[in-house]
Parts: C-alpha cells; sequence; structure tokens
C-alpha cells in the first residue's frame, strides 16, 4: 500500500516522503512466493513517477526498528502526518513457524512505538495514521461498532475500546498497536487516526493506470494473496477457488483506490490532539462464498470454468456467524466508494490472463496450518 | 516473587526449577537504587535454602528472549505447570525514557512468546499461570469484573475480555501478554491462568521468617519499590509519605503471603485445555490516602512522626474514581486472606527500622514523569 499511497498523495498536491526496508519483498523471497508481475524498487519507482507526474519522492530505506535510522529520517523530513504501514502484513506468515510468528511480533511492535518516540521528539502535532485491521475485533455476536462501546453495567457505564480478538497472529499484533497508542494518546496527547480496514482488492488507481511498473503487490499465494486476488488468479491459472470450510467466513472488503481515499481523507481532517479516533474501513460485506461465486460467474463469461473446491479450513475461525459492522465515518468524511462490480472483477481477470505465464501454479496453496508442529 | 515462589512451592512438596537473568537487579544498578537489604545471588539462595528444608532447587540463569536458552532450559526441565514473571515489573521505570520503555516492551512480549512456544513444544499439557496487574483494567466506571464481561448491545450478548486501559506501558505490555495467551488459547488448545495482581506488600513468608538472606527485594525508591513499602522507608527515614495528587487512587492490594497461596492454588488446580482463567488476585482495596494516614498512626506509636505530603502527580491517572473489583474466584479455590492489620505495618516498621543505616534518602524520589522530555 505503501507505494500506490505516495503517489496518490502528490498528485493530490502533497509532499511526500517514503519509508521501506523491503520486508515483505524479502520474506517472499524467503518462502518461494512473488506477486504475478514484479516491480522495480522504490528508486526506480520514483523516477519514472517524476517523469510522469513532476512530484519527486525522496526514498529511505533502512529498518524504523532502528532508532538511529528512524532519527535520521525524521529530522531530515518531519512531517505534518504519516501512514504508518511498515508492518508484516500477513496472517498466514504469522503462523507459519516460531521464527515468522517472533519476526512479525518483534517488527510490528518495535515499529510502532518507535513511529511514537518519533512523533513525540519530532513532530508532536503530527498526526499518526495507523493501518489496523478490520480483523482485531474477530467475529462477536454483537454489532461491532466504529472503534468504541459503550458498555451498561450493573447500572453505570463507561466507553471502552471495542473489545478484541482476533484469530491470528499478524491481528493479535494490530490489537496490540492499538493498545500502544491508546496509551501514549493519552500519556502524551497525540493524535492518532486508525484505520480499521478489511480486505483491500484490486490493483488499478488513478495514478499507475497503464503503467505495469507503478503497480502494488499482486500477490495470489495463501501467504500474502488476499482471498479476491487468489480467487482471480486461481480462475485462470484453472486452479479450483480454495474455499476454507464452509465459506460463511464474512468480512467486510474495499476496492484499493479507496483505501488510497480513505487514507488522505485520514490525513487531510485529522484527528484532534489527545484523541484516538478510529474507523472501521471497508466499503461492502462479503462470505467466501459470495466471492468465489462471484469470480466463477465473471470468469465464466471469458470461458474459464472455475470449480469451487470447499476444502478442510487451515485456520481456526468461525465459519458461519454474524457479522454487522458500522462504517459511516469515512463515508461522513466523503468517501466515495467503488464497488465490487463485475467490471471491477472483469479487469482482474483481463490482467491475470495477460500474465498467465506467470503464473506458478505451485505457490497457489501449500496448506499452512493455523497449529501445525512446525509452529 | 520468583524466589519466594519456589520456596514455597517447594516446602509444600513440589519439584521446582527456577529460571533468571536478574534483570531487575541489573536494572537498579543501571538507575542507582538498590533493595534495603542485599540479598545473594540464586545459586547460594538455592544453598542456604537445600540446608534448611533440604529441597534442591536447580537454577538455570539465562535470558528468555533466547530461544536457545529456553529451549535447553524445557529439555532439562520439562515442567507441568510454570509461573511466567519473567518481565520487567516496574511501571514508573516502564516510562523512564526511550530506551527504558524499548526494554519493557521487548522483554515483556517476547518472553511471553517464547514461553507459549516452549510449552507447545515441550509440554503442550502444562498450564502456564501468567502473573497479570490489576493495572490492566485501569479505573473504570463500572464493576471491574474477573477477566470477562458480557455484553448486551443492541439485543444481541457476546462475552468479551474485560475491556482494558492501563496507565503505563509496564501495565500495557501485560495487557499485551493477555492478547498474545488467549489468541493461543484458542489456536493452539493451552491452558493459562491470569491472575491479575494488585501491589504486594510485606517482606516476611513461612519459609524466609528469621533468615534474612531469603528476603525478597524491598525496593523503596520511587521507580522498583511499591507503594506501602516505600511509606514504610519514608516514615523510618523521617521523609514525608509522597502521596501522588489528591491521593484518591484507589486499588486492590494483598500481602506477599496471600500471593504465593493464590500461585500455589492456580497451580495445583490447573484451568482446562484450551481455556484461558483470569482471577483478581487482591484482598482488599485502599485509597494511597488511607494507605499514608495508615502507616502515619502506626508510626506514631514508634514515635516516629510521619508527614504526609500531596505533591504534584507525576503520573497521568484518575485520583477520585469509582472503584469495585470482583474477586471471588481465589477465594473459591480456598484463599485464606492476610490482611493488612496494625501489626503488619508494625512489623514492616520494626524491620526497616532495623536497617534505617542502610536507607539513602537520595533515592526515595526523584520525579520520575509520566511525559517528561526524556522520553
Amino acid at each position: 500500500m505503501g507505494w500506490p499511497t505516495a503517489m496518490h498523495l502528490t498528485a493530490k498536491g502533497h509532499s511526500v516522503a517514503v519509508v521501506d526496508n523491503y520486508l515483505r519483498r524479502s520474506l517472499c523471497r524467503q518462502e518461494n512466493v512473488e506477486p504475478l508481475v514484479d516491480v522495480p524498487n522504490l528508486h526506480q519507482r520514483t523516477v519514472i513517477w517524476e517523469s510522469l507526474s513532476g512530484s519527486h519522492i525522496p526514498v529511505f530505506i533502512g529498518d524504523l526498528t532502528d532508532w538511529s535510522f528512524i532519527e535520521d529520517v525524521f529530522r531530515r523530513f518531519t512531517p505534518d502526518g504519516l501512514v504508518h504501514y511498515a508492518e508484516q502484513p500477513a496472517a498466514p506468515y504469522s503462523m507459519l513457524n516460531r521464527t515468522a510468528s517472533m519476526l512479525t511480533l518483534r517488527n510490528n511492535l518495535e515499529t510502532t512505538a518507535n513511529v511514537i518516540f518519533a512523533v513525540k521528539q519530532f513532530c508532536p502535532d503530527a498526526q499518526i495514521v495507523k493501518l489496523g485491521t478490520m480483523g482485531e475485533y474477530g467475529t462477536p455476536n454483537i454489532d461491532i461498532e466504529e472503534g468504541w462501546l459503550d458498555v451498561d453495567h450493573k447500572g453505570r457505564r463507561q466507553t471502552f475500546l471495542f473489545p478484541r480478538q482476533a484469530g491470528s497472529l499478524y491481528h493479535t499484533t494490530k490489537i496490540m498497536d492499538t493498545d500502544l497508542l491508546w496509551l501514549y494518546v493519552r500519556m502524551w496527547n497525540l493524535r492518532v487516526t486508525d484505520l480499521m480496514q478489511g480486505p483491500v482488492y484490486g490493483i488499478f488507481t488513478d495514478e499507475n493506470r497503464d503503467h505495469e511498473n507503478l503497480y502494488s503487490f499482486l500477490n495470489y499465494d495463501e501467504l500474502f494473496g488476499t482471498v479476491l486476488n487468489r480467487f482471480i488468479v486461481q480462475a485462470v491459472a484453472g486452479h479450483p477457488l480454495t474455499v476454507y470450510g464452509k465459506g460463511g467466513q464474512t468480512r467486510g472488503y474495499l476496492n484499493i483506490v479507496d483505501t488510497l481515499n480513505c487514507v488522505r481523507l485520514a490525513l487531510e481532517n485529522p484527528a484532534q490532539k489527545g484523541k484516538l479516533r478510529i474507523f472501521n474501513q471497508f466499503t461492502e460485506t462479503f462470505s467466501v462464498n459470495q466471492l468465489a461465486d462471484r469470480v466463477q460467474k465473471v470468469a465464466s463469461s471469458f470461458g474459464l470454468k472455475a470449480e469451487i473446491a470447499r476444502i478442510e479450513n487451515p485456520r481456526k475461525e468461525s465459519e458461519d456467524h454474524y457479522y454487522n459492522p458500522e462504517h459511516t465515518g469515512l463515508l461522513e468524511l466523503g468517501l466515495e466508494p467503488h464497488y465490487l462490480t463485475d467490471e471491477v472483477i472483469a479487469e482482474m481477470i483481463e490482467f491475470a490472463l495477460k500474465h498467465k505465464d506467470k503464473i506458478r501454479p505451485e505457490q497457489i496453496f501449500r496448506k499452512v496450518k493455523w497449529d501445525s508442529d512446525s509452529n
């Protein structure tokens, strides 16, 4: 998400720097998976983007868990606001084995802590926009409110952070991030927006259309690929669509274009000092079965016969549950949703067909189990 | 708490090993504070204890954040149950500066994760007894239930972990520990008891009485000393009792003897597989003002004139709040509380008087602020 966000913000007139340690690229290499289309490094991307847009984006390559690095970054580019994406982002990877789990825990907590310390020291009025995840809430049997819950109990009332209970270590580190930011909002009067994002789908944005070198990663493997992106590539590869268990697992989804707009809206309308503002960031809910059916239907119009396989669920999760999350905050800020139409699915299938020769079927599904002995 | 627990468990017939990296001793040295009475190292203590009780306690000195160390420990001593005390335990230290904060975050999360991974690998049926803290709950405006809360919301119901909102980084790392254990209880079917402990006071246990070399640390400094222990030493040193702000801050307290019994009761009556069992571990609630008044009164019977000083609160916390926490679980398991009588306070004052010459007044209060620029 970092690169498309940087392009989008500069296209809207903001001055932006990017910081990356290529963690995702490195983990993909280690696990022998790769995005459908390879992408240039960030220095190369900024050259292309500058030639197209005239906007220069400074690049800092280093590890934000290293204080001397982050200190140097904040001295050289002191922001009014920052978007914290610097986390190991994949739930299946976080459950792969002990080493992957510890990397996820350490990276996600230490980057968040260093971001907090850097903001306190260098730009205490800057807003931190942190990417949370709808997965922090899990699938409770009550409506999911937007971050907070008023609890009436034995005749008294208290507003709490909406109670969280996640289904993977990755999602749990995002709960811990929230714990950490909520502490320092109260202790140090920081301003923070937590965007509780659902799974993102799509490739194309206003900025990258027609420029493959500017696309974000499209992982279709089980470790780093999100579900709709995976189904699209599976349909094109002639691999069955891998529905885990009953397929009733329901989540909130959004188009990559909406993600960029949500992040920009949060930055342009910052939270007040001393406030943790929370938005549920998705536009529609779908069950896994609904997504599989939608992909199957649109794929058939391309002459692709996508079979749906209900396989043993490698995760531990409810496959049939209540799910009714609130999501009005970003709409009130001005978000205009791009919904999942058949045209959007068709456009993604066309893209995958164009690159069909690059699909490596062996990386589609390797059965990473949530409770395997390799943990 | 580790050493008194080990003695107590062996006295009750259990076979026990201890693991320590002397973190607290090392941090005290770094910050130039020390307990009132110096204590021998663990190897020396076990020799003394074996000569008194006949019980041998194996000692492993090393860092539990190091997987190769913890793996070696679990291979050589595979427990049926374990008590996880391996955390940086001081709230003021955790707010001292960035280095102290990062040490607290890293140590407390990585020891907990490694304990979880080790139990999964070497003894998946063993119970983890984790020391939590009542401070995880903060001071909500509703009754604090024992770990869990039934929430009725818009006509539906869900049981959640009682929502947590702590007032220091130390307490927040204990929330994160709970997040982590709750994840793996569900994913890997572990059995876990979380003891939400209030501040502990006292020095004497059935096992250490009359053996100063077996006492636990009595820190009276602002960083590592708990409030009642600090007030006792302040009264003896002729230092004003340092009440922060209005002094209405109310917490649940318990005697060190009760802590040992609680931990033993939890071990002897383990949680079921796949269950996170939570007990609120304290016996009485007091406000800071009540404790100061009690110490002042008992001190006067020794001819000590303890002045009470209401100083600017270096912490960020409510100084006047509702506080009604439940605490029946451990009583139902058989806990017989030792309450804070005047005799208990007098015994502690006698101890401090005996060692009055060792008190270093300059370490009593150094004004560690929760939001200082050194963070």
